[in-house]
């Protein structure tokens, strides 16, 4: 089966077309600037990279687009619509409401709305981006796959936090936490390297990239996880902060005399990584910086690593220990400075790094030494094919 | 030496007078409502207490009458105030200026008044509290000991959040730490119990209190400490949230249609072991609601437990691995079933908590298993005796 995987945001649209037997990504683009003007960037497999200028005054006019592209004689991959089977997309806050994924039916997309409040950046416009695809692809089975969805078995002890117990019960308020699909994906993958059998395995996977989040998966389940009710919470990201004292917000906001929400705005997009460093958020610039003698950008580097490995410790006291400590996505994957870092701080669990091992980007590959007694490995995340397992679990 | 210690709040005092050759506590008491009307409670060593309502409009009064009682012939237990040799001033916020416990000079106080910033409700009462003494023992040593100082010793990635960098330049928000002297004080005596050499040692206090915080100690230094900017960071404590996702703040905000430094009361003084089980702040109503059946209160110390104990495991994962976890202060010293709970999740470091030896208050104890590969300890702290100590070594 063909599975066309949606992540739509407020003004943009990523696809990939997946076929389901060979896990082959057919075809994958991306429809940015949507109700501004609009640009398509397809890539169809084996081919080159086309770029569209093209009026985009809606998400269905994207969409529309993106199918068009999809099927274009030139450029197409298929060469009808009737070839894809499902579309899987990818939302974010699925609430307590979805534990795992589902058939996108009416009751199902008014019970995401009503998740709109947790995610209100996010929920309507993925709700979009599937109103769209209804749209245009009547009779088509959708499929919803939820970031949260993976940490709902979370326990009550991890998932409460400290606060007026009617803030849950009214409002929802707990952790949630986010990138459920790939914490999944790389979870199970490592199970199968672990053997296979999920009981029994405590592993940390920790998803490195723009946004960041740790999570402890134990017996294949997500017992715990860094980001909260929103993904601010945890890490130092790329420019998100997370982790503070919560009194910082008060304080600054009247050192800086900036109201609530413009102090927010700071702790989302000029903090972490970028605002620590005075560089930016992208890790190759801080390690050529770093390599250039610039303190700054060392610093940031180890108190982004020391995060990590503060939570591989607070997890492993979590799980009663930890079998395998996972590195993914695009710093997780790439960066081999940093799995370093994080590395030096994981000997008590008896996990050590060899450097030759590590000295690799993208692939998997476990990166301990032989004679670790638990494993560090590096397993490329994946969301969009698990996105399309996902939905092809669901409608055949 | 006699050593006079104060502890000076906006409208509280509380004071120990110490032998400081014996230790012995000659006697201690408490001012109330000071600037209000007035109470104080005093109790002589082997006496009763006697409660005096008398007017307190300043501390200076306050302070006054608490050296009159020193001095009465009926409760006291000095005849003259020369006796005693030197004031030791608990001081909340030392800031980045002081890393020791200083005697109080006029340039040092001035220094101090330069933190109120940073601890807007204590400082100025700290301040307040050492002038009252200095007016009324002209003469007479005055010793600074700081809540923060011994967690000046921490790596910039523990103190560094990730924040814009100025705002540590310009403001000095990073991590700072408190219950210094507490930490300082347990983690000393739990480096004479693994055999009095504090290098190579890995120390992990938890002081559980109404207010608490972990503290990682290695080589006999803090490297690393739960609470932050303020004491609101790190643990769930009695009405105090710890941590929490940052973006909660302006989703209660919202929902609550309160202000920011409403919300920052509720985090204060409505969250916390009070918010969430619903019951109160007072361990032991918690633990007999549970024994009752109370789900809530179960959940509540399980809450707590477990924050705790992640705390544990994330410090072992700085210093490389942990030789003992030493349990302080009211909770710590008092609650077997929090021990036992935190405990639970220790084993991944050789910890086995040891019912019948747990099943104790207040003494110091090494509460694990003959066999455990790492200690858990039961220290009692006293943070009056430390502040006599600290003033002693820098008066005499």
């Amino acid at each position: 089966m063909k599975v066309l995987v949606i992540n739509c945001g407020s003004s943009s649209l990523k696809y990939q077309l997946i076929d389901s037997e060979t896990e082959e990504v057919l075809a994958k683009g991306l429809c940015e600037r949507i109700g501004i003007d609009g640009r398509l960037t397809h890539k169809p497999e084996g081919k080159d990279k086309v770029v569209i200028d093209a009026a985009m005054p809606t998400h269905t006019a994207a969409v529309s687009l993106v199918l068009k592209e999809l099927t274009d004689k030139e450029n197409g991959v298929i060469s009808s619509l009737d070839e894809i089977g499902a579309v899987g997309h990818r939302v974010v806050h699925g609430g307590e409401k979805f534990a795992c994924s589902t058939l996108l039916t009416d009751e199902v997309l008014k019970a995401i709305e009503e998740c709109n409040d947790l995610a209100p950046l996010h929920n309507p416009a993925n709700l979009i981006g599937i109103n769209a695809c209804k749209e245009l692809m009547p009779g088509v089975p959708m499929v919803g796959v939820f970031d949260t969805a993976f940490h709902q078995t979370m326990p009550k002890k991890a998932y409460l936090y400290g606060l007026p117990y009617e803030y849950y019960t009214k409002y929802g308020v707990r952790r949630y936490g986010f990138h459920g699909t790939s914490h999944s994906f790389v979870s199970k993958r490592a199970i199968e390297l672990l053997g296979g059998k999920a009981e029994g395995t405590r592993i940390v996977v920790c998803h490195l990239g723009n946004g960041a989040s740790v999570c402890a998966v134990k017996d294949g389940k997500s017992i715990d996880t860094s980001m909260g009710l929103t993904p601010l919470e945890g890490l130092v990201m790329g420019t998100r902060s997370g982790d503070i004292d919560p009194a910082i917000i008060e304080f600054i906001a009247q050192k800086e005399n900036l109201t609530l929400s413009e102090v927010m705005n700071v702790l989302n997009k000029k903090s972490g990584v970028e605002g620590l460093s005075g560089i930016g958020s992208d890790f190759r610039d801080l390690e050529n910086a770093a390599n250039e003698g610039n303190e700054q950008a060392r610093t940031t580097q180890e108190v982004f690593s020391y995060r990590v490995a503060k939570y591989v410790g607070a997890y492993a006291a979590a799980m009663g220990g930890v079998d395998a400590v996972v590195f993914t996505a695009g710093i997780g994957e790439n960066d081999s400075v940093i799995r370093k870092l994080v590395g030096e701080h994981l000997a008590f669990l008896g996990i050590k790094i060899d450097d030759e091992k590590n000295n690799c980007r993208g692939v998997e590959r476990i990166i301990s030494t032989d004679d670790s007694k638990a494993l560090a490995i590096l397993i490329p995340t994946n969301e969009e094919l698990a996105i399309a397992r996902e939905t092809v679990a669901l409608v055949k």
